[in-house]
């Protein structure tokens, strides 16, 4: 499966996906590239970092709402209601925004940034697209009665927690799972992505139903896991109920379809964002999801006039495996 | 070869790379990935899509001055002083800035763009990156009595004839160049990575001396090729007089090393920019222009908090060819 940029019908650029679609026992049913293709899972992990939260008693603890939930899985816009329920959530657990160590940055959401940017917003680190997951590490923090101090450095019990659940959701030993730095500054995860789908797929039919909490929150408010036009959210509300979508950073996309219970990954080799949501929507759509969002499935290349002079989409499909589904 | 980016010394992304360095006659040196990938030429072209100027004349007929011809060959950074160099050729040629069909951009350079940005700078279209490029083909149209009315359309003269110099230098019969429009409006040209590097071999050293007026403008003057802190200008400046060097959209370089007249031309499969820039310190360094600027040898990558939490650099080398040099 490739990504392709074209101009004038010509192909002038090309990324490269690998991909697997996994079922919860562990059986490739389909892929693309190199199912084993070992990458940093980046934002792909967050529903597996709030695991923790539901499992160690965090939501009762601190009478967690499922908005907050959702959002410590999210890649968010940095809307005002966001930011705001995250800064509910630091005030719940005892926190406030300065014990949030993830850097500030322009919103994701384009429309967003612009608005802030026009109005001088401020950015401050509740406005991290990571902030839920932050205020969640301090909750779990908080929970165990753990530092909340340097929360973040890999020795960290709360980082710790998070690679054991990263461990057990992905079938992996902790041993072979390499870490590195993330953009907000927690630990980030390398495993294959073929292990990235089994994670996802056991999210909704494996550890006996442990991950049922998050399949909920982030299928009751997709508007929470990005925001408004961005691309998990379209891809949700789409089908609603039918899948969960999260993307990661450097070109990670992953899913799971809540019927089948199929986990879904997917890496574009390059790290292309843009390509990244091409590659998932077309996914999507391939295995029965129909329709995909149309500025999913295909994105126009402007010239500096605004002129369409080209576009961006998928060229290949998945193969299916013949001992799949 | 590759350019990579890891994060904690772990592989992250991949960008593929395909080059060819070719001498004068033809004559494949050296290679990585495919050297006859095909692909648009982009601002890789502005050398060739400037021959024109000097060789029809244009240059006598309007004084046209060696600052003013490096500027027709540019990407540049949109510096107060290359947009007043474009404002000055234009009204020499008779014509406004209202004459230019390209469209304006935020500054290619970082630092110039925040500049403009904070003083409420308006851009118009002649801060395009390529407005120099275009007030050179008004001026073509000027010199031969030509409309200067949608001279970027492919019917236009002006297009023509810098398609018959494109096929001229890049030994590509016309009717097997696929065309397309460029970011700026104007056409740009498919050939393969090989035939680049073969037409700036003979920007050196072929075509009975024809290229030598643009190879000494662009040596003379490489802070108006691109500008402060930007590749091609530091990659020429580090060895004066002995490398052209020219940035492409969409992963796209090419150069020449003026002393051996050894084309080189090379396209990051993805387009990606900074990995192009990188491929590019890399392959000179390769070829024996020892030191390139350190900056241009490896690239942070930081997180939101600013700490660099990983870096991109090349990883590979050229594969020398046996027949070659």
């Amino acid at each position: 499966m490739l990504v392709e940029a074209s101009r004038g019908g010509v192909v002038e650029t090309r990324h490269r996906v690998h991909a697997a679609v996994v079922s919860p026992d562990g059986r490739l049913i389909a892929r693309a590239g190199d199912p084993d293709f070992v990458t940093f899972w980046r934002s792909g992990a967050k529903p597996f970092q709030a695991m923790p939260l539901l499992l160690d008693g965090v939501i009762e603890h601190f009478a967690m709402t499922v908005p907050e939930l959702a959002l410590c899985c999210a890649s968010h816009s940095s809307e005002p209601h966001q930011v705001q329920l995250v800064r509910d959530l630091l005030a719940k657990i005892g926190c406030t925004e300065r014990d949030l160590l993830c850097g500030p940055h322009p919103p994701l959401s384009e429309r967003v940034a612009q608005d802030y940017a026009t109005r001088g917003v401020r950015l401050t680190p509740a406005y991290s697209n990571c902030s839920g997951k932050h205020a969640g590490m301090l909750a779990l923090a908080r929970h165990h009665g753990w530092p909340v101090e340097r929360y973040t450095r890999g020795d960290h019990p709360v980082q710790q927690r998070c690679l054991s659940e990263v461990a057990r959701w992905t079938a992996t030993p902790e041993s072979r799972i390499a870490t590195a730095v993330d953009g907000c500054g927690v630990r980030t995860f390398a495993v294959p992505v073929r292990n990235m789908a089994l994670a996802y797929a056991k999210l909704g039919k494996g550890e006996g139903g442990k991950g049922s909490g998050v399949v909920d929150a982030m299928v009751r408010f997709p508007e929470l896991i990005a925001g408004e036009g961005r691309p998990c959210t379209d891809m949700m509300r789409a089908h609603p109920g039918r899948v969960v979508t999260k993307v990661g950073a450097a070109g990670v996309y992953c899913g799971l379809l809540t019927r089948e219970g199929w986990g879904i990954a997917l890496k574009v080799e390059d790290g292309n964002g843009p390509a990244a949501v091409l590659a998932m929507a077309a996914t999507l759509a391939e295995l029965g999801l129909r329709p995909q969002p149309a500025h999913l499935m295909s994105q126009p290349i402007p010239n500096t006039r605004g002129e369409p002079v080209g576009e961006m989409r998928v060229n290949g499909t998945l193969e299916r495996e013949k001992n799949g589904a």
